[in-house]
């Protein structure tokens, strides 16, 4: 049985992997994140496969190798993790009380039998409903310590969780990765269940 | 400032309120957990409202009292929790490929200055979109234990993640509280932030 690998340092990914039983080892990307593409979805697309084959190259083409990216997007933006304090309260107004989109690219990459690398990429994209936040709201979330190292300053399954109206599509897929469409996929080529 | 309490003893809720950063205490509910409603809507505020109800009765008047209910609804049929093992094997076996929806009712009582209860009931529902499990999958998520005490005999939040495909709705109204729109009431009220 091969190994699954996850090419992210990020503790929520491994979290979701974990719950839904997977054996899996985390091996850090040092990936240069960097894409061409503008369009949200091939930008994650783009950035997953980016991390995956990082990995998959540095002793890991034995394994199974799951990338991710995940981004927030809305008025044609890209979102991602906000740089200091004052970007993050720019991205939260211009959050609130309005829907936007996250979309995950999620790339796995393991080698043929008869050689050469399966490469199988794919996007989720979740829309995500906010009730109106006010300034204090905003700050105090902020003050929370939360917001600095997740796309668009928020993270679903904290205390934002007051702020989320509603979703449609997969609510993973918001916290950084659709484990459920990444267990599907596994199985479905046999390396799950 | 008044106590915000939850009539109810499900790990659940009080895991939710206590995410978004409510003080609470919980004080489980010795309602009859009877109705002669049959529409799932009016079942779950019906109930939610017996459970707050009897909280607010014993003691509770002078604080602020939220009670919950939760059932899952498909092709006409209310499923609540699984009373064995071959009842669980029978709601998986029925919601495997397919869509439902699950209700959660609340009912928030405090009393009015002028004397008086105020009772404000709500209903949110949300719809869950599975992928088709095979017989293997449904017996090895029930012996984990997960569905034996959740409506519907599964939990979102769980290893059952990787069966949703997507959802329509608020999350947390199918973990068991929606907690966004309790917290959003409360505060309209008054009685948070």
């Amino acid at each position: 049985m091969r190994k699954v690998i996850l090419a992210s340092g990020s503790p929520r990914r491994k979290e979701l992997l974990k719950q839904v039983g997977l054996d899996f080892e985390v091996c850090v990307s040092k990936a240069n994140e960097i894409t061409s593409r503008t369009k949200p979805d091939e930008v994650v697309k783009d950035l997953s496969y980016a991390k995956a084959k990082a990995v998959y190259d540095d002793g890991h083409d034995k394994d199974i190798v799951i990338g991710a990216d995940t981004v927030v997007y809305m008025d044609e933006m890209i979102l991602g993790k906000p740089s200091d304090e004052k970007q993050c309260k720019k991205m939260l107004k211009s959050l609130s009380g309005r829907s936007h989109k996250v979309y995950t690219g999620v790339t796995i990459l393991w080698a043929e039998p008869g050689g050469g690398m399966h490469v199988l990429s794919f996007c989720a994209d979740t829309t995500v409903k906010l009730y109106p936040m006010s300034d204090k709201e905003i700050d105090a979330y902020i003050a929370t310590g939360e917001p600095m190292d997740k796309a668009g300053a928020y993270g679903i399954q904290g205390e934002f969780a007051k702020f989320i109206e509603g979703i449609e599509g997969d609510y993973n897929n918001v916290v950084g990765l659709p484990v459920a469409r990444v267990y599907q996929e596994l199985k479905k080529h046999g390396f799950a269940d």
